[in-house]
């Protein structure tokens, strides 16, 4: 019997971008296509997508990609995955479909998609293998788990999850379906551990709205409240509280505004035409029967938000006695710009609640103990924390020792990593290629190593030009080198001895060596490197211009 | 009878870089002369320091600068306050002294500070006004909330504080003295408002020993304790635990074994020879049988933790088995570069204990209803929260209204601001120049504002320069100009189309045109950021190179 394969691309030893390939012979199922967002060190890039060129070496064996959810990271690479496998069939949920249509819509207009439908109860033949999405509570509709059957037994997706009980849908987690697997056998468990260092249980979504009533009704003013553009409960929590307290709701913000058009038409989110105002007419109500959703939950610079707390907004200004929501969790290192953008909504008069202030806010994600009944649940013979850092991994890991799962038959996935299985045991085998692929979304354009270099270096010590101009034919030297910087923190005559020790340097060159390109260079930068060094004590990026004529 | 001001030149408005003047007719005294950290963005700066123009134009007004503690938020710019008022007196406790003094040491050699001691119990004339030091427990010793006798009444700024009442080195605050300072009359009250958005009381510093205590006899091996340089409390109680379970110290980082050498030399450390052993000769020790003190606890990339989580460190590497401890909590901005760290150093094998995992730290900043209880005991007539941004100060303020306190006897001071207070009223009048000053400290430069936007441009977007070479008796071009880019992610046909623009653009010049520097380095840079902006839709820096022979 073949061997069994499961190599993850993204979404393991990090939260972001997952994307994770089941090998079985000759056919690949791929789970999930996402992106993730680019640490502060990473100057000048947009969004961050798994390094998929080991799927393209295995083109023919692709025979699906199919989607847990509709968040971002799971998502969000996938016109990335179109033009480079076009004609692989995508499986999604109604509403993940829809979501995913419209994102291509603007992304990638000239892609046309085959994607599947993909019901809860259905199971769908994919070659040898099967795929049964089974429906889990998360903070997106129609989130699927997912139970891909194979020669050697079940492998079961999570996907993100938390087990909310009285979720705002009112679509519970099929839990009798996940005991059964259990009882059936899973061979191996990817489970979400996002949430793995928080004790107990979750909050449930629903506790959420009843803290928004609260608040709506005790604000003297206008009331905005700010969450992720893709997490319709909140939004659907917020429209209710509105309801609830007499308040009409607008919505600052394109990528939100979309989002809601879409589910709206879609029935996923119940706005009544009483309720909803256009933004640019919610000048015409009092404040105190106002709430604006507004994005910018985590400081993003260009954010409605982040507009309005730099008074850069085109028509919404913070007005004394505005009551600002974050309905959200700052993502780990977002805390700065958030604060400083808090700083200024305060600064204009706001009053502002945070997450940790009250209940306004419920993660997606199950908290330790869901996440053991998760695996009590379904008894997994192997299991592999997914969704998460090393730092959750490790806790899962730990989590598991604790409920006397064996400990060879855990596995701390990274990217890359080739975990085999057989009738007998699993194993990590070997690594494929796997990492970050920084794009530029502006230009379209992707980020290399050296061009972040070159920025870091930049960003930290400016740039110093050395510039001269030759005459090829001599090798001879037509004026003096000049130099300039910028993004330079040095004084005027630290360049000043630098040219000195440029014009040094250059004295001695032979003609051939001048007409050298790469000799020249050198005896241009090293004088300016050094003497810059020594003297201010700064290492600027050091730029050669030779003019040859 | 002469007004009486109170300035804040920082401290206010932020958690960092103290500085306040109180002014009285022609005498000024100031309180604390700290310095900041930057944020993410303002690249290449180590540290900035408070803006103190209007303290140099008030040179012959300062009589004195008086220091409350040494951390280096409110210490770290005497080096620079040195420079500009080099003969006023100091005046700081025998600890706070010592730390000034060896600062000044390392970062000031030529200067020496006249620094006066002060002692608890001390009320110490300085012009008309007299200041005396009150004894507080926060996470350093010696700290000293300070009673400032105007002509007006008395000015009480807390310090950075809690009420600790187990505190590590036994020497608690002078509750009494603060409460007949509060039956006298308290004008003015300056309070730390750090905590204030944290509910109930702060962990006694003394609990965190047992919780280490507890680590250090349960761990398999080495254990490493990373904590600010300057918590001697928590080093103290490291040293205590490592004695109680039969583990040896070391310490890791150069300003940390400084730091613990002074404070041994001076009884402020007790560190028994028997415990303390040198990091090079920590390796004859069984693994089990060790405590590490290393730095890095913020993610700072060049501290030893950092350097070892890179495997880069010179002699200290990670091992299985072990544990290490963040005694610290991250300032909010850090979060990202600290998780990357305990990630890699989780990689490396290491079990890593978070500060939210266990009660490893306390802080040193007491919560609401330790700042409640000042209020309570010092009963001011005007209050002023400082050290806090906006967040903090807007949160002080309502929980005074809470306890019943006269609104308009609040002020929310910004650093610049002027309070005025006089025999009837208090009330903001004006502003004088504050800010900050960015340092580079490898060259001692300012960082100003157009380096830093230049080197965020250049960060995000990379530099294009265009080189051309004039003959300027003629007015006419040698040669054709040549383009080239660093950091620039743009492709190299996006360099030649810009190049091509420049032709056209510089063809219709006439030789005047040609001459004038200004003219043609718009003509050259035009057609570039327009090309550029529009084909790569990138915003490069765009630095124009003329060459004139």
């Amino acid at each position: 019997m073949s061997l069994l394969q499961v190599v993850p691309l993204g979404g393991c030893g990090e939260i972001g971008k997952n994307c994770t390939a089941v090998v079985q012979g000759e056919e690949i199922i791929v789970v999930d296509c996402g992106l993730s967002f680019p640490h502060e060190e990473q100057y000048g890039v947009d969004i961050v997508i798994p390094d998929m060129s080991w799927l393209v070496e295995n083109k023919k064996k692709v025979k699906a990609l199919v989607l847990t959810h509709a968040h971002e990271d799971h998502v969000g690479a996938i016109p990335y995955f179109l033009q480079i496998l076009p004609d692989v069939p995508i499986y999604a949920t109604p509403f993940t479909e829809a979501l995913v249509r419209s994102k291509l819509q603007e992304k990638a207009r000239n892609i046309e998609p085959n994607i599947k439908r993909m019901s809860f109860g259905d199971v769908i033949s994919i070659g040898e293998m099967s795929v049964e999405p089974i429906r889990i509570t998360h903070s997106i509709p129609e989130t699927a788990a997912l139970a891909i059957r194979t020669s050697h037994g079940i492998i079961l997706f999570t996907a993100d999850y938390k087990f909310d009980f009285s979720p705002v849908d009112k679509k519970l987690t099929n839990i009798k379906r996940f005991a059964e697997l259990g009882e059936e056998g899973v061979l191996l468990l990817l489970s979400d551990s996002t949430n793995v260092d928080r004790k107990g249980w979750s909050l449930s979504e629903s506790v959420v709205g009843r803290a928004l009533e609260e608040v709506f009704a005790a604000a003297p003013g206008r009331v905005m409240v700010t969450t992720f553009s893709s997490n319709i409960h909140r939004m659907q929590q917020v429209v209710n509280a509105a309801k609830k307290t007499g308040r009409k709701v607008a919505i600052a913000g394109r990528r939100m505004d979309s989002t809601v058009a879409l589910c709206q038409s879609m029935k996923y989110l119940d706005m009544p035409p009483a309720v909803y105002v256009k933004i640019d007419e919610i000048g015409k109500y009092a404040p105190g029967e106002v709430v604006i959703l507004v994005t910018g939950s985590q400081g993003e610079p260009m954010a409605a938000l982040s507009q309005m707390s730099r008074q850069e907004h085109r028509f919404l200004k913070i007005e004394e006695g505005d009551t600002i929501l974050y309905s959200a969790r700052p993502i780990p290192g977002n805390e700065g710009a958030i604060y400083r953008t808090v700083n200024r909504l305060i600064h204009l008069g706001a009053h502002v609640i945070l997450e940790h202030d009250s209940p306004i806010h419920a993660s997606g994600h199950g908290h330790q103990e869901e996440l053991k009944m998760m695996v009590n649940l379904t008894q997994p013979f192997y299991v592999a924390p997914v969704h998460g850092e090393p730092r959750h991994q490790k806790l899962f890991e730990r989590m598991l020792w604790d409920m006397g799962h064996v400990r060879h038959r855990i596995f701390l996935l990274a990217n890359g990593d080739i975990l085999n299985i057989d009738e007998n045991k699993a194993w990590k085998a070997g690594h494929v290629r796997a990492g970050e692929i920084l794009i530029d979304q502006a230009g379209g354009q992707e980020v290399g190593d050296r061009v972040l270099r070159e920025r870091f270096n930049m960003a930290h010590h400016g740039v110093v030009i050395v510039a001269v101009e030759v005459d090829q034919k001599s090798g001879t030297f037509v004026g003096k080198p000049t130099l300039s910087a910028k993004g330079f923190c040095g004084e005027a005559k630290d360049l000043d001895s630098a040219r000195a020790a440029v014009m040094d340097s250059v004295k001695g060159l032979s003609p051939a060596e001048v007409q050298d390109q790469s000799t020249l260079e050198d005896a241009l930068c090293e004088p300016v490197r050094r003497i810059i060094g020594k003297e201010a004590r700064q290492k600027p990026e050091v730029i050669p211009i030779i003019l040859r004529t």
